[in-house]
């Protein structure tokens, strides 16, 4: 059955509809759902997976580090040996291009904008000194980068995504022209939320950059390097640090990752990948910082997951448990909002995520409606810098805490509202 | 038999001492001693008391914390409740004056002082915008703390220690007059590397101060907290949190702790302990660095010691294995420079540290000959801001490591250099 566009719908139409909506609406408030698809976070099914992981470590000999360290004790700033190696993997870089840090990679990134502003980038000013810092906030993105550059008083541009990534014309313009633009954010890989995946053309574009800044750096959130859904379609990501060589930028580049959505959410461990003049740097401050971060789970990490080939047989069961939550979501979005004209939606390769774009001013009316219903979403807005979507359009579904049944009940709900705040905004034009 | 001082003896009676003691010290080199007193390091044995933790959580229902939450998972920002209260424990705080961190303490105050230059103390100025912090620093101190303020630009005066802590006289007059005055450096129970703990009128006379600054605080490392060497002689030290608040200045402290020098320590657990306005406003800060820190490591010590009591029980075991290396230590200073007039000594009854005063102008060459003979010691001057000993006096000895014998070997070398050093000084002068 061909559907009629809610645009092509005469006002009695739409009305009649509305009616039809409200009632449905009051029989699912009534149904006292309660799901969470707020925040990307593991369900307890693949928390139990990687319990193995807690048991690895048990005798004497097993605590020492491949250069002799024992974990237990004090010292090993940027991390033993084989972790870097582990992390290195995940980045697809070099061993010596890695500190590995503790149990997650926000901190690391808030540490790096913390750092600069108190001590600047490589010798340069420090940035609470300086009058404007500026950074380049690709969006819809991922809220906790724009919340650290808000927090540290750091105007935020927005700039457009496409399905290739960034707006490079606008990016390389502003970079070159604007010597306060310190940063850009990005998540190159399954980005949170649009799922999509840098072009290699795009990376290529990144790393031959010619900022105004000497101390603008690019911000490498490489947090779904690893997160395929399925085996057939597997987005692949070019390696920044080898491009940004190869452009004679060699030191343009932070990159970032972690294992908290690979083996515990509350206790992995994450990495940082950047030149040897970047790590030297960050070592400077980080010896004044820490003796060492927890060397015991970086070990745990090593032994549980061996290499990337354990890694990738990790994540393949990652993704059997994953798909079938998207798929649920993909499923009734199709056969529920095809060709109505309501909304627009992403369907990743991998990530943890799927972007719906609303008719323009019904997001935000969207997300309080589900609400209304027990389904919580992602706040409207928190996919742009200040949470403030221009468009009040984008809505970010994370799949991954409800099980696929779950998934399909808050799906329904959700096209409901959607419908129903879609209709109500055409009868108010 | 009676000692005679060095001060006493004739030139020819020193020429002569010297060549016996450089021939000593020549047979000393020649043993190739290989042995590190420079940090206060656990030692192997006593991270394998310490190992039955890493055992401690193995089924599905070990992970959840008291308030229903998966520790394997992200959230909950501050600490799960039960870690709380056994950090609370050590402090002998209030669990809600407390959020639990990492896997260390060091980090937590790199923190504060960081958050204090890029965002002000509750609502005041950043740090970073004042022409001149200051902070005073009660030396021989520990060089850690000494370094975070060097790392951010701020100006450290030094405050005389006695065997009641530091010279109170001194931090009332200057922290009522000089605005810029912003914090002071304090381990106020078994003192790094002093030994000393503060006495109850030290405490009350911190509590009551009266800071030109209203964002002045007292940095109270409470590193020791339980690391008592005897059951019968046991240094108590005045709660803070409790004393400020008695003295109408509820916020003008903050407490640090850690599980470092209690369980394992590259993967303890640390807490702050501070006013609810003050956690209120750390808080701010935290929710945008991190999601959580490690929650599994927190669990596994609550279930590990379960309360108080196993923390002492464990900590006795802990002195058994400590005391025998104060004690060689003791010995070997009494009976070889008692009388002699070239050094005093500290003998705590806790903590990590025996603290030596040589000659004037002596500490350096006496640590140089011992690294010459093999013995590595804290650097001279690392007690003191800038790494600068006024007097060239204070070398701290860091018993922890080496075994009971190897202490007794490294300290008779110790006095040894010295000796020598001193008998150089005097023919020198």
């Amino acid at each position: 059955m061909k559907m009629k566009a809610y645009q092509e719908m005469s006002k009695d139409e739409l009305l009649a509809l509305k009616n039809k909506l409200e009632t449905e609406f009051e029989n699912a408030k009534g149904m006292g759902l309660k799901l969470d698809m707020s925040r990307g976070k593991p369900c307890p099914s693949q928390l139990v997976m990687g319990m193995d992981i807690l048991d690895v470590l048990t005798s004497e000999s097993d605590m020492i580090a491949s250069n002799g360290f024992d974990t237990r004790n004090y010292g090993v700033l940027d991390g033993i040996p084989e972790a870097k190696v582990l992390m290195a993997g995940i980045m697809g870089v070099k061993p010596e291009n890695v500190i590995v840090f503790g149990n997650a990679s926000l901190p690391i990134m808030y540490d790096t904008i913390s750092r600069s502003m108190t001590h600047g980038v490589m010798g340069s000013t420090p940035w609470c000194k300086l009058d404007k810092v500026k950074f380049l906030c690709p969006a819809p993105g991922y809220d906790r980068h724009f919340a650290i550059t808000e927090h540290f008083g750091i105007e935020m541009i927005t700039i457009p995504m496409s399905s290739d990534g960034p707006d490079m014309d606008m990016v390389e313009k502003l970079v070159a022209s604007d010597e306060s633009i310190k940063g850009i954010w990005c998540v190159p890989k399954y980005s949170n939320p649009l799922g999509v995946t840098y072009s290699d053309e795009t990376v290529k574009r990144f790393a031959a950059l010619k900022p105004a800044a000497k101390d603008f750096r690019i911000f490498w959130d490489n947090a779904y390097a690893v997160h395929d859904l399925y085996d057939d379609k597997k987005d692949e990501l070019l390696e920044i640090l080898g491009e940004c060589e190869k452009a004679g930028n060699p030191d343009m580049v932070y990159e970032f990752c972690s294992t908290s959505k690979i083996s515990m959410a509350g206790a992995g461990v994450a990495a940082m990948a950047a030149s040897k003049a970047n790590l030297d740097f960050v070592k400077k401050s980080m010896t004044i910082q820490t003796i060492g971060y927890d060397k015991i789970n970086q070990l745990r990490h090593v032994r549980y997951y061996k290499d990337m080939e354990g890694i990738k047989a990790h994540m393949k069961k990652h993704a059997d448990l994953m798909r079938p939550k998207f798929e649920a979501v993909q499923k009734v979005l199709e056969s529920e909002l095809t060709g109505l004209g309501i909304g627009t939606w992403t369907k990743p390769n991998g990530g943890y995520f799927v972007s719906f774009d609303a008719m323009e001013g019904c997001a935000k009316a969207i997300v309080a409606k589900c609400k209304e219903a027990g389904v919580v979403l992602t706040g409207a807005g928190a996919t742009f810098p200040y949470g403030k979507d221009p468009k009040d359009s984008n809505i970010r579904i994370a799949p991954s805490f409800p099980t696929p049944e779950e998934m399909a009940k808050a799906t329904d709900l959700f096209v409901l509202c959607v419908k129903l705040v879609s209709v109500e905004k055409l009868l108010a034009e």
